[in-house]
């Protein structure tokens, strides 16, 4: 009977400040639970297994997102798109919608992401990226934060900056981490094969350390090797994350 | 006794979006009423004289604004700024306070502004551009709008493009008019020596029907010719627009 089933991927895009993260929450507003709403209005059911690429802390903002369902009836895409569209809170778009094959899922098969991470580093506020950049007013130390990002880069395992509470592979290949600044406004990328939960924030936080004097360069690459979560307890505001790519 | 008074200078910015405008009403969030409300409480006076150096509509933004009120307390500027950014609200910033001469008055010595008007122009919304854009899903021709736009520089009589109430001198010096387009959003510039009420708004309002093929980019000299504010009667959305420089 597994043919009669479509699945479905959603390219979407959401601004993370109205929700409690992706994942859902019974009576609370989620990216996956508004999604999951207007799916079950749509194709009149009550419930699909809805599978997104990442699972968003509250506040983090997306960019790009991938979701895929699977349902046993066939609406056309672009009248998918247009109705989801409709019903969603304004801050969740669905930019694309395409049939795929059943055995693809939106998580497991992603090969590779990239966050941006942007900091307002100033000492006054910038009324238009509240709730978009992380305001820091201490003037930070580019050049200490760049050679403690160097230590990041490459195949290492990351068991000291994230909370790997899935059993995840802590070894992960990170293909870049760059830093730019554009007058106050500080952007970091990083690109890397998968990420565990906290990790970009808790190395943005670490960094900001670094950038603030409270901890040397190659201080970052000692919490690294140490393999130990408690040893780099510095996460980084979640208003300041952006999922920006992901790759399949 | 003039002498006793001294002349505080704002530079500011905000974000439109939670205020009815610049202009004080009671019992609505104007940012005029914001401002008088904490320099009141400041300065321990009830009310001072805020001259901004112009009246936003509910909706716009600055990115650069300025206001000056006189007072006949002196507090050093430094604290001024610091403490006024702690009871604005956060969509309002004082990016800088400094004391001018008595005479200086930031709405009549204007010599010229810069206003910036985003559109996003796409089938899909942009969670990001959320009252920050005006949305136009219709495919705008962009050629059509530049030759519109070239008709509007250099030195004209506006009264067809503007709600003269104040009785200024309709004859303004455009200095330039640009457009630039990135992916899906349209930036439209202009600069002026001075602006009439709903100008920006209504020569933007134009310029998107010329865009849509509602007009002719020619229409839009007959227009300006005509001198007839009812010959215009197309009002972009105020939350696109952005003052983004003032000059004295």
């Amino acid at each position: 009977m597994e043919n009669l089933y479509k699945n479905y991927l959603l390219e979407l895009s959401f601004l993370g400040t109205p929700f409690h993260g992706w994942q859902y929450q019974p009576n609370i507003p989620t990216i996956q639970g508004e999604l999951l709403k207007a799916i079950g209005k749509l194709f009149k059911v009550e419930w699909v297994p809805l599978v997104g690429c990442s699972r968003t802390d509250a506040g983090v903002h997306a960019e790009q997102f991938f979701a895929n369902f699977k349902v046993d009836k066939f609406i056309e895409p672009y009248k998918v798109l247009k109705a989801l569209n409709g019903m969603l809170p304004r801050e969740i778009v669905v930019k694309k919608v395409q049939l795929v094959d059943l055995s693809f899922n939106a998580r497991f098969q992603a090969k590779g992401k990239i966050y941006r991470y942007l900091i307002w580093n100033s000492k006054i506020r910038n009324p238009f990226l509240l709730d978009r950049a992380w305001h820091i007013t201490y003037d930070l130390n580019l050049e200490k934060i760049k050679e403690a990002a160097s230590y990041l880069v490459g195949k290492h395992d990351f068991t000291s900056f994230a909370k790997n509470e899935e059993g995840r592979n802590p070894v992960i290949e990170v293909e870049y981490l760059t830093l730019q600044k554009e007058g106050e406004l500080i952007e970091l990328r990083i690109k890397a094969t998968h990420f565990l939960r906290y990790m970009v924030r808790r190395i943005v936080g670490t960094l900001v350390e670094v950038g603030k004097g409270n901890l040397e360069p190659t201080d970052v690459k000692k919490i690294l090797e140490a393999k130990d979560p408690t040893k780099a307890p510095f996460n980084a505001k979640p208003h300041g994350l952006y999922l920006h790519r992901v790759f399949y």
